[in-house]
């Protein structure tokens, strides 16, 4: 079996994964940029490849039996381009990163150690009891609202809980007794999601991106947030209205954002050098957000975990066994699991 | 009955506390600074005293039968020298602020949002996943050792655990049944407090000042630390050897520390205009420190918290009925709640 790795994140994974896989796989490692002529090499022997994106156009790959994502979001492929006999398969293991990323944001906003900590460096106690300090915020009472109930917004509800925070869910499919769901006091489906928005203190973004999902969180509705509401990306940048996000973060109608999925992007083979603000509008000369790039899943152990699960999926590939993390069957169509 | 406050916190509790306690109470404020001829007068009627100090050589308080404190610390009361029918009480409900301040400072310490956005405000991506960033820490994984387990040390437990943190404890008296114990992988006393610090990523002080805790974490036990160990502390400075802490740190034979309690403070009279750095060595000069002003537990719910607590404690101390809190019974000796 022939392995192909196109744009893989790092150069020892294919070596790592070929004593993972043992001798009935071959693996290569090439890119998307590539010449023409040796992509469509690699891609005619190919029965499995990783590579994030996928797109009309490419060289034929008439072997290809799996296109296994090494990350969980699928905006990037174009499934009508997939060969038909060919699964596609995404992976998570980012639930304890982002979940991590969402709790320490949240408590940061709250307790603000970072303030503190500037000030006493320069020896003043403004902010300690001390001095008769105003108190600084609590999570403790706080409502958190998810856009989306999945892997990881369960996750971040399962460590928000001890903390005495009221959770709020909006989802596709809410389900009373699915998983997660005996944390939520007030669970229901898209359709009410302007019902939650007034209530919350936090709005955490963790659905996917498509065409439901893009710019539902336009100005009408961050106008139903409350003026100290925080909104947290942790998902895809345009789900939430580009424009009317730093409007209403500039404006002080909401209390700010916490943004980890942007607008713009750098060029991927462009550098740690290169220079690329996140959005067109300057989010960065404001105080009330927290701008990250696209970091919070990126956390210690989750490229061990992410190509464990990779391998485990070549070899049921290899064995003829179901795969994990099916998003579209061999010959079958995308599943729903598209919407948020 | 007649109540009075010394040095309290803020001007509104005293009329709030009135409202709570009825017609049966007359509430005075005052302070500990003022003309010795009124405190004299004030203490000389006073059924009830609400302050965190007391002193030989104050003016008698013959009808003194509670002396209640704001906060929790009693390393500021001398027992001796309290009036022998008087009961001493505290009040905690400092345990929500203090353990969410844990949480957040060791989330910050993995995750690192901060320096992510100094740099995105650049445009700079070096710590996102585009441009192939090293992966920052997770929280996952990590042994976060107490220093006490009592309420603060069990609610930090608490929030820990569902992240996937391993807990040990070392206490004055571990009880494998007791509250909080199910939380604890590594339970033991006190005498195997140097059997823990190798195994700790965070040693978490968390238990009172006292004769048997003062200067417990000196060179020696910092020495058993690994060098990615960060010290933490909310309780009271001088647990920790100022020196040896700062030297541990300077030297990066410990990860840092995250401090919040602290070995020299500013005039509590002085304003907030006052410089006071709070050591005698430079920690404000360490990056591998976070330095806060005493703030950790100083949070938005607990003032009305306490307040209540007390007003319950008086109208207890009018009824006859039992105490809330008790450090010392009347005519008794302080209980041995002091050590860890």
């Amino acid at each position: 079996m022939n392995l192909l790795i196109l744009d893989g994140y790092d150069a020892e994974r294919g070596a790592l994964l070929s004593e993972k896989l043992g001798s009935g796989w071959t693996v290569t490692e090439g890119r998307h940029a590539d010449p023409r002529e040796i992509l469509a090499s690699r891609l005619a022997d190919a029965d499995a490849v990783v590579t994030q994106y996928w797109a009309e156009g490419l060289p034929p790959a008439p072997r290809l039996r799996l296109l296994q994502l090494p990350g969980a979001g699928f905006d990037a492929i174009d499934f009508e381009a997939v060969p038909a006999g060919c699964a596609v398969c995404n992976v998570y293991e980012h639930e304890i990163g982002i979940s991590e990323y969402i709790v320490a944001a949240l408590l940061e906003r709250e307790v603000r150690i970072a303030r503190m900590d500037a000030a006493l460096r320069r020896g003043e106690w403004r902010h300690g009891f001390v001095l008769g300090a105003p108190l600084h915020g609590e999570l403790h009472g706080r409502t958190v609202g998810f856009l989306g109930y999945g892997r990881i917004a369960r996750e971040a509800a399962r460590r928000l809980a001890p903390f005495g925070v009221r959770i709020a869910a909006r989802t596709r499919s809410p389900d009373p007794s699915g998983p997660g769901a005996e944390l939520v006091a007030d669970l229901a489906g898209i359709d009410r999601l302007d019902d939650m928005l007034p209530s919350v203190d936090y709005l955490v973004i963790a659905c996917p991106l498509n065409d439901a999902t893009r710019g539902l969180i336009g100005a009408r509705r961050l106008a139903l947030l409350g003026p100290a509401a925080m909104v947290v990306n942790v998902s895809r940048g345009p789900i939430v209205d580009e424009e009317a996000l730093y409007a209403a973060c500039r404006d002080g109608t909401i209390g700010g954002a916490i943004i980890d999925t942007w607008y713009r992007y750098p060029d991927p083979t462009g550098g740690v050098g290169q220079s690329c603000l996140p959005s067109r509008f300057p989010f960065e000369t404001l105080a009330n957000v927290v701008m990250t790039p696209h970091a919070s899943g990126w956390s210690a152990g989750l490229l061990d975990r992410r190509w464990s699960v990779i391998a485990d999926n070549l070899t049921r590939l290899e064995r003829g066994e179901p795969l994990r993390n099916l998003l579209r069957p061999p010959g079958g169509m995308l599943p729903s699991a598209g919407a948020p």
